[in-house]
């Protein structure tokens, strides 16, 4: 039952019979990850998606300043990897590392490429989960022009229930584009009645 | 010659055979548009993606101050939608206009979906499309992070050097999420030698 939970993620969107499913689990590398734990550094290739089976990862950007910038979450039953640098075989910008204990299940780009080929309905989960992240992005570029910060923790924490709890605070306010005080106060104000 | 172009963005990725190209361009519905000329507001359904044979078109997010914020130019070659709304059958968030007269061919939704019943390798030819648009928001959104304004500004002459000529300065402005007179003032300096 070790593929449980990435069969279903692959069955939302298209139908494999037996033969593929063997084909699709084969090329899986299930890897244990301690909590901190770094998969992958700036300037490194990344030839790898990661599908998390349990536990959460982040996705973050160093800047000049040291400051981490949280470019994405992963929970479980969720895909991460540097797209830009999978998909345009480039050095890695971001760093992706563990916030908690996680079991991953990684997807070489060789092994992928080898699927589209041999089960062409690949080309359709990985057109539809693009698209997802397309529209997540865009989403999040209009939000951050339209919303309040008060309104983008409350829709963040209305499409990502799991996170509000498994994510450090700090973590949450990187990702927001706030400072961890602000949100705190935004925390505070939100729990206090008729505020 | 009509379709020569989106042919050619289409062989970029699949070929095609006489028969898959006759299905294809069937669905196309051609459209030439005048300057300015709004083929999408807020709150209507987007079911078409559109291909820009000639000129430019731009998408924007008009927030609460009536501020127009420009999402994404298309030059001609490129594909334009809100995909949000396209993707999700959601009411658009954006207004999609034609920046100077162009001519579009816009693909239908429903006759998307049926295409990809019918020739499945446009499933791979979206999914790389849907690829480099995940990765370009992903780029812009770590650029905006890392790069200077003025840094950021090269990056867009060099990347999209038929944007600095094509598209007016308050625009790109708005892309890049600075003044108009503090891209004036990038350009001035850009343009004196041994600045």
């Amino acid at each position: 039952m070790e593929y449980k939970s990435i069969l279903k993620n692959i069955a939302r969107h298209i139908t494999l019979n037996e033969e593929e499913i063997v084909l699709f689990t084969a090329v899986l590398k299930k890897k244990e990850l301690k909590r901190k734990e770094v998969i992958l550094k700036p300037e490194q290739p990344c030839p790898f998606i990661n599908y998390v089976d349990q536990g959460v990862l982040r996705a973050y950007y160093t800047d000049k300043n040291g400051n981490e910038n949280i470019i994405m979450f992963a929970v479980s039953d969720w895909w991460i990897t540097d797209m830009h640098s999978f998909a345009g075989e480039k050095p890695s910008m971001l760093t992706i590392e563990a916030v908690e204990n996680s079991i991953i299940l990684q997807l070489h780009k060789v092994d992928l490429e080898k699927l589209f080929l041999k089960v062409p309905k690949f080309e359709r989960f990985f057109r539809i989960m693009m698209q997802n992240a397309y529209v997540r992005e865009q989403l999040r570029a209009v939000q951050n022009l339209s919303l309040t910060s008060e309104e983008r923790y409350l829709h963040f924490t209305k499409k990502y229930p799991q996170f509000a709890n498994q994510v450090p605070l700090k973590q949450i306010a990187s990702y927001l584009g706030i400072t961890p005080e602000f949100l705190s106060a935004i925390r505070k104000k939100l729990s206090t009645p008729n505020s």
